[in-house]
């Protein structure tokens, strides 16, 4: 596979797991399984429970390995897997025809299934830990069930075992280009279903219908719905707005925060309209919260700390027209997790980074009146910010 | 809100507690937390770690409560939610105008914010656990965060706690009317996306055309795109198969495993087409399938053993054509989880009970030619199987 599709950032994980003196890391909830090797295991994506993981070794110690049950061999065998060594366990009852085998997915799948079999993912792992004589190993504790942890360290006592779900929320936050490709494209596909839903905005028309149009162009352009908040009116000011039966009126702001999963990665933005002319106040703080937003990206580069974007963002907003303007947060990372590192608060002491990409936002919401809000996405570059949105924040109007 | 559309069966709930003598149970799953109060907390059911709570009591042990963010109390504010008392924790900014508020949604969530705050979930679930008095709690351990459940006994010294996950699966599987009602919409959601598939298969359309049309019609249905595996010609063998580039020739078979969500309620059906005339192999296996399917549906009442209708279903499938035919289920119980209680195997000792609602399934693998697979969702009634499905299983032959 081309080497400029790998999600994982290689270079960041090898530092880490040299500072914290970890032979290997193990990857066990769907997003950092993904991450590390490419694999999306479909039963752990839709359900908790079903284990995959990936063993990634420091550099010498030995190959990188997929743990994983023996129904999910096809996804292996027919994705952008980069981790060529495959371990699985449980049994699934497929009848092989090699010499009939035409496509190379069937063919790897036949060769996958002749690969010795574990009882369980636990005994699985534990096999792949034990070849690799590994002595301390970092484990993504939040994928395991539960005692599972406990049971690892029963199996192997001579190992040291640490929590390791916070060093790859912290890799995570650095992303690759083939990362960044996805992230951008996932929020463009946010912005033509913004789009679209605007398009069947008219009098009577219901948050559901509007949704359904949203979606529709989710799904026509190859990603799944995730986060779909569309709400009119009062509506708009409930932050997790789920889409109703409630007609579009004359005056009505209708507020987006919405975005979907493409190839695996999300997106998260927002954006506001009105069906007729916004009030004079509902345009005077959009255009403070937007400032706040554009006030933020300015400032956004390497080496600048969260904390001061923070105050930087909510400091323009009250300046700008919002006086009592009030946030936890003013964006978050986002990737393969709608919420990756860092998180823009008052108290991080984080430093931004070249390579992050951050949600920058400025929700604000006056409960029986409406909500407002603008949510970007953009790149983290050596020079400053790199916006992946092609429609700008303003407020738009729809004719009513 | 109507009693009817409530999801959480109580009476079996109440029946376990008292058997199990626990005096209150907590659901911390995204499922288990929408089963017991209709509150769908949104953070919780897109990533890991955001915590939402449901605590039940036995009966004569006061009410229920849920525990929940401030940053969700809309959600509780706007849906069927049956569960009245509700404990907040952490901050959220958002300015309160009852005076202007129509809506009874923001009325309720104002109310809301009004409620005391606790610093973060376990704190605000402690509270509740040590104002209620329970001395022996049953707790669903699968949705706490590593450390959690230790945690939770270290600050609750005098209580019992013991895991209750595999207890809120087993009444689960027998579902409530309002339940059926979800399941057989969404079974009937995805019968129609296959239809809407199957509109576009002509020579040369891709599998990922079909699965852009399938997802429409689900979007469109007002479902959310869970499964979606469509595989075509040798591809169709790949168990878990994610819709590609490769494009439909004359004579391949057409496999879908698919569903989507309604209402938290999921869908998990299969069929299959061939694209002009199947081979008189592919007609004869996929028969014998079908045969396997409807022989367990007869099968199928309150009182069977789920081993017998697995021995039924594998010996009727190797009676009408497939000699060799071998199979770890047939089939699995289907709610607001995709895989719900029982499972139909050989060692189970699981016992069928009316309301239990099963997808039963004959999938067949020839990896290098083709998959077959027949899977149909019904409802064990006092007196047999009621299909939730509008279509029969029978092979479909697109005109090539």
């Amino acid at each position: 596979m081309p080497r400029n599709a790998v999600l994982l950032n290689k270079d960041r994980l090898h530092a880490w797991m040299a500072e914290l003196q970890l032979d290997a890391v193990v990857a066990t909830t769907p997003e950092n399984v993904t991450y590390m090797s490419g694999f999306w295991a479909l039963p752990q994506w839709i359900r908790r429970g079903p284990q995959a993981y990936v063993v990634w070794p420091a550099p010498g110690k030995g190959d990188a390995e997929i743990v994983t049950s023996t129904a999910t061999l096809d996804l292996v065998a027919d994705q952008q897997v980069w981790v060529e060594r495959v371990r699985r366990y449980g049994a699934f009852h497929a009848d092989g025809y090699p010499d009939d085998a035409k496509d190379p997915v069937s063919q790897r799948l036949l060769q996958l299934q002749e690969t010795p079999n574990h009882d369980d993912a636990l005994s699985a792992l534990v096999a792949a830990l034990t070849d690799a004589g590994f002595t301390r190993i970092g484990i993504d504790e939040v994928g395991l069930m539960p005692g599972q942890f406990d049971m690892l360290k029963e199996r192997l006592p001579d190992t040291s075992l640490v929590p390791a779900a916070g060093l790859l929320r912290n890799v995570r936050a650095v992303k690759t280009p083939e990362e960044i490709a996805r992230l951008a494209r996932v929020a463009e596909i946010a912005e033509r279903s913004i789009k679209a839903a605007l398009v069947v905005a008219r009098e009577g028309a219901s948050e559901v219908e509007l949704a359904r149009a949203f979606h529709a162009q989710t799904v026509q352009d190859d990603a799944f719905p995730v986060l779909g908040c569309i709400g009119f009116g009062e509506r708009s000011a409930l932050m997790n707005v789920q889409p109703s039966s409630r007609k579009l009126e004359k005056g009505d702001v209708i507020r987006f925060d919405v975005g979907g999963r493409y190839r695996h990665y999300r997106a998260d933005i927002a954006r506001i309209a009105t069906f007729g002319e916004p009030t004079k106040e509902v345009r005077r703080y959009h255009r403070a919260l937007l400032a706040g937003v554009e006030r933020a990206c300015e400032l956004i580069r390497p080496g600048v700390r969260v904390a001061d974007v923070f105050e930087a963002a909510i400091e323009t907003v009250r300046r700008e027209g919002i006086g009592h303007y009030r946030r936890n947060h003013v964006g978050h990372g986002i990737g393969i997790d709608g919420y990756d590192a860092p998180s823009l608060t008052a108290t991080s002491d984080e430093v931004l980074e070249a390579g992050m990409v951050l949600c920058v936002e400025t929700p604000y919401y006056e409960l029986g009146r409406w909500g407002l809000q603008v949510e970007d996405m953009v790149v983290v570059r050596p020079d400053g910010t790199e916006r992946l949105m092609a429609t700008s924040g303003d407020l738009m109007v729809v004719a009513s």
